[in-house]
């Protein structure tokens, strides 16, 4: 694939992955409603196969390989989400995925990569070391690597998500998806503008990692530098693929803070009871901080995903 | 009413209540089903108006009422749930909420009280300070009492839970509920015995609270004593209505550890995304520890409720 998904790519992407996904519940909260004074939908990617949204992309890209491909096994490097569902997508072909983890990974994470039967090789937690580890393996293994947002076979998959939610969903106003590497608001922007047109796109940021924010409005590509956020699956700087995408199809970028963000993922948690990662909390932070005339709008949220280290996290005293 | 529920009055129930409450969604979980090598399906009244299956039975309760009876209000003594469930039907009906409430309630519980309109007099936290203040109340305003569990207007709300879960789930093997003072259970079993005889029904109990068994094995009423659990639901004794119906209709009641409800609340939070209050682990706990024979078994599991207040539950540091 060497060009942007078009409509007939997403609808075999769907096709492709319906078999090992969950078609997701959308849930909707009164009191959330009451709060904001608008219809917010809720796209549930934190109850999707490994609880999280990338387990589409991953089956998207593995399932797209031929047998010789296939033979090879898979690679990639991450920390987090991205490793789980690769090597989920590759043990349901039977094939080999390789990743490379940072050795700072959380327990949880690496527990489940190795849960999935993926092939750890831990790394130093730097891009140079992560990349350097990557390319011994793909000379060892000749794997096949699957980059965990600037690959057109991943923005496919992640682009069912916003398919299924116009099917479920009609006349939104706006959708919006928290925005990392672009692979989720890419795939987003392209069903939006195949499938439901009228509905308007915006991607949210955390402050502290804004490399996209910045990247949109200056139109070049501007890469974080040291992001720090709570919301850990959106420290990744936009790809080379997905910044296009993102430039011609997203609405609006807009940034929250830190607390906005914790007070979003306490409000999911508490009033709508189901446990959300704090990357999922970023869109709904961008309506506790006003970013976006959102009153009396129909306005669909995507919930990235639900995976919490809660070793960790019930130390950090955050709510 | 003055006998125990039978079909035509859960079908009552069920149709007065239907408008008001959530038809609530059957999760599963292939993770937690290879886990305990056995079908687990999750009804989950955590998603139900005002977080709690109490919902169902306040609304019935208090949409049996007629006219006159309704003009003078309606009341209770809670600390928790049954509270604002009543101050919820009560508003619906445009009448009043007296709630009696021991002084040392959680912030969250007096709030959702206070957000339904529900008028609070604090008492001593003991069942004597309630139980006077609730007399009190009467005399002063004639409202009508409603009892958390002891009366069959509530139980047949609660059996509305069950009913739901049979329409969705078919061939169940066993239905399982945590028991406090046993409205759900009573409600419960007596839909399981109209809709679903086969299905054998289990009460779990905390067995730092456990006058249910002790009740229902030794064949006479048994207080708790100074019952502690992380179980905060199921603290209360059973009620003369409802020990009754569980001798009567419930197969077996079995009784788990802390640790164990601790464990199984884990469970679900991370591998369901969903947020439970610990009273609603206690059928899991049941299957951790080896309570009952589950193996390759077909199982209905209720999820009470989802109200945790997490001022208080992140600094307990219980995971």
């Amino acid at each position: 694939m060497n060009k942007p998904p078009d409509y007939s790519i997403i609808l075999q992407a769907a096709e492709r992955i319906k078999k090992y996904v969950h078609y997701t519940s959308v849930l909707t909260s009164q009191s959330i409603d009451n709060l904001f004074k608008a219809n917010l939908f809720f796209k549930c990617e934190n109850f999707q196969k490994a609880g999280v949204f990338k387990s589409r992309g991953a089956i998207n890209a593995v399932f797209s390989l031929n047998n010789k491909e296939l033979y090879r096994g898979v690679c990639t490097h991450s920390s987090g989400n991205h490793a789980a569902a690769l090597a989920r997508a590759a043990s349901i072909r039977n094939t080999k995925a390789f990743i490379i983890m940072p050795e700072n990974s959380s327990i949880v994470k690496i527990a489940a990569v190795k849960n999935y039967g993926g092939i750890i090789t831990f790394c130093k937690p730097t891009l140079k070391s992560r990349e350097e580890g990557l390319k011994k393996i793909i000379k060892q293994t000749n794997a096949v690597e699957i980059h965990p947002y600037n690959d057109y076979r991943i923005i496919a998959g992640q682009a069912t998500v916003a398919k299924e939610f116009f099917e479920k969903v009609k006349n939104l106003d706006y959708i919006i998806a928290p925005i990392g590497g672009g692979g989720l608001i890419s795939g987003t922007a392209l069903s939006t503008f195949y499938i439901s047109p009228k509905t308007k796109v915006i991607a949210v940021e955390p402050k502290q990692a804004d490399d996209a924010y910045k990247s949109f409005y200056q139109g070049k590509f501007i890469p974080s530098i040291n992001p720090n956020t709570i919301a850990d699956g959106l420290l990744t700087s936009l790809g080379t693929l997905t910044f296009p995408i993102i430039q011609k199809y997203v609405n609006k970028i807009v940034t929250v803070s830190e607390a906005g963000i914790i007070q979003a993922m306490r409000l999911i948690w508490e009033r709508m009871k189901v446990i959300i990662e704090p990357s999922s909390a970023v869109p709904l932070a961008a309506l506790l901080e006003n970013k976006f005339d959102f009153k009396n709008k129909r306005i669909g949220i995507i919930i990235s995903g639900g995976n919490i280290d809660f070793n960790k996290f019930f130390k950090t005293n955050l709510f």
